[in-house]
């Protein structure tokens, strides 16, 4: 089915280039035209037109970091220190959880992107991803789904965990008609020990499958792995092959000059969770130094558990203010570089092909903004808008694979009022 | 009048008090009864009730510092190196200010302030403060007034922007019903000669007005009044006698600890704004240090032209995400001081009584947040989300001295429609 979506302002994420009296015909999932008004006419017959009445359609964002099965911790432990937050707040009450609770946290998390303009996210989990995958097929949303493997424990239990991950990376790529990927995802150099790295390696290599894992978060699990084997994460990283594959690092906050050659070097993606890091106390990230080496650089919010929301506008922005301020230097990370690493770079950290522009033979996975907010006039400054002053809030309209998800800010494919209702009864099983 | 608001989850702001099944009376914009549904019946006969449906009933969000007379500045130039943005983008545009830029500008500010839950802003401008007070006046909110004064001139040039700020005191508090007050605005130290700094506190304590100045924003000016005076810009006010006054400084980032104990001696307060120093590359304030030393800190967006939007919801989350980060210790500005900030502390620092809290005898500013969206759930840790994970999207009704300003999220007192053509229409103007 062909659909016109004309009359509308056009970002297609390359190069800032902004069309301000656009039009777009996507059929079949795909952007078949991108124009402007004047070459409309050719185009006239279509039957499904939508017009975006002077709304900006713009790449649908892309969080490459996150645990959705967690957003039922959203709020349940805030400023305190690591260690303290972990043991008291966030392991016992992961213990607790079960299939109903990840159904439970994954809906809202799914919604809760879905609304804002996320059409694609990364998740990290160790538990019920069949769950979580069939949450993706039906809401309609694009996923990369990765399990978290932590290998202190037995080889045999390394193997299971390994092979588990395999079997549902075959598994899960059978389900949401072609929007689910996978990645295998070693947890952390700290909770991975090096043969642990190479058997995932290994099979990395073998299934072509690339690694997602978390990275030099804190300066403590750095300075530990230090201690431990002689030299810093990243080194031994490579030391051990794992950037022989393509590799997505979570975080990359404590990082020395030279890491971030080797991360050049190789060609490793950083997804950048600059909210988390933040609300954790881990630190700021050296982006403007990544980016100046041309490391690609992506944008996840990490879970709604120190976050605390999954709105990738706000996560942008974050993006784009935080280094100019700790650098004191206002011209690191431009506005479009903070979008390019919220909708383009995601799709390429997370592998997708043709995803994240809005580019003739490109996915149509797209947002409609509402143009008419008072925050966003006066409306000539459309880029920079909707990186210093757009929130979730202002998205009207989602589509992916060219298919409607939200529309008038209401989500058509999951029901908001169950989806709430269930989160706040899961969270208080889990409570009581 | 007496109205009965019930069946809400009512955040007083004061000590983390949240009472899930509260209700409140108003009478003649004050704050008369809160308490618990259980003390509802002696209520019941009070005709006009509004039933809260379980939403969260907080204080009204009080901005501290800004300029929306520059309102329409936003977006015009951004990632550029402080010099350039003012000299080729701000100052050039300033200059063509009309009163229609002023009235569109303001008008769009406001607008937006209301509907992001802001009851109360305190503006420091230089150009038709009369045509703020007046929109202030029709729409409602609450506001502090300043008339900014550069005393980079002629003394009778100063005495003249003297005289005037003077004369605007006294006419823009018989505006407004009693919400309109007003401040003495010397712009900066590095813009107000010793001299002019010394009348201006002269008549500050002669007709009892608070100072409102912007101190210590950038290393740059620091090091050059250091050069120039000998000394540090909070010594050099504190010996001209600025501080003898009730004197709120806007930024303070540069403040070394011997600065910040006389802030504390003198019970100077802050306007921490967050997102304008970030985005400007003007560093990191001290406030985990403030804090410590129990100096009165609040929040202020600054201009939208440095911001970019006037959310103080996400103004308050930034306060309370980015010393966690930068300190690397994520118990620095809990979420409660955060919403101090935003609230109390903001009609503290403006010199307000008896505002900023949902207490008996305290003025009935207040705002409704819609506790049904997905990113506010579980709903179980309102103060939580408040502070990290909503925004000003989520305000559905905004009350001023008891008026309903917002409903359903429209703004009841003004024109939104005509207010964003008009400002679309003034910025045109100027940039033609």
């Amino acid at each position: 089915m062909k659909q016109l979506f004309y009359n509308g302002v056009i970002v297609t994420g390359e190069n800032q280039v902004v069309i301000p009296d656009g039009f777009m015909v996507v059929e079949d999932g795909v952007i078949e035209v991108v124009g402007t008004q004047d070459q409309l006419d050719q185009f006239s017959s279509i039957p499904n037109k939508v017009n975006l009445k002077g709304n900006w359609l713009i790449p649908g964002l892309i969080n490459t970091h996150g645990h959705i099965g967690s957003t039922l911790l959203r709020g349940y432990g805030d400023d305190l220190p690591l260690a303290t937050w972990l043991e008291t707040k966030m392991w016992p009450m992961e213990a607790k959880f079960t299939d109903e609770t990840i159904n439970a946290a994954a809906s809202l998390a799914i919604l809760e992107m879905l609304k804002s303009g996320t059409t694609t996210f990364l998740e990290m989990y160790h538990l019920h991803l069949d769950l979580i995958a069939n949450l993706v097929d039906t809401s309609g949303i694009r996923s990369c789904l990765t399990r978290g493997m932590i290998g202190l424990c037995s080889k045999t239990e390394q193997e299971s965990k390994l092979a588990e991950a395999l079997q549902l990376s075959r598994d899960l790529r059978k389900i949401g008609q072609g929007r689910i990927t996978t990645m295998l995802a070693p947890h952390a150099p700290y909770t991975c020990p090096p043969e642990f790295l190479e058997m995932i390696v290994h099979e990395a290599k073998k299934q072509h499958l690339p690694i997602h894992t978390h990275l030099s978060e804190t300066a403590k699990e750095v300075s530990e792995h230090f201690t431990k084997y002689g030299k810093r994460p990243v080194e031994h990283l490579a030391e051990i092959g794992v950037f022989d594959v393509h590799t997505l690092i979570a975080h990359g906050v404590h990082l020395t000059d030279e890491e971030l050659d080797i991360l050049e070097k190789y060609q490793v993606a950083v997804s950048h969770n600059p909210m988390s890091n933040l609300k954790l106390g881990s630190g700021i990230a050296p982006v403007g130094k990544m980016l100046k080496k041309q490391i690609l650089v992506s944008i996840g919010t990490d879970s709604a558990a120190s976050n605390n929301n999954l709105d990738m506008f706000q996560e942008m922005r974050m993006a784009a203010l935080i280094h100019k301020g700790s650098s004191e230097d206002p011209t690191v990370v431009s506005a479009n570089e903070a979008f390019l690493m919220a909708t383009y770079n995601g799709a390429k950290a997370l592998g997708f092909d043709s995803l994240g522009l809005v580019e003739v033979g490109y996915a149509a996975d797209f947002v409609i903004v509402n143009a008419e907010k008072p925050h966003l006039q006066p409306n000539s400054h459309v880029l920079s808008h909707l990186v210093y002053s757009a929130s979730g809030a202002d998205v009207v309209e989602v589509y992916v694979n060219g298919k409607c998800l939200v529309r008038d800010g209401q989500c058509l494919t999951m029901d908001e009022e169950q989806i709430i209702f269930y989160a706040n009864k899961a969270f208080k099983k889990l409570y009581s």
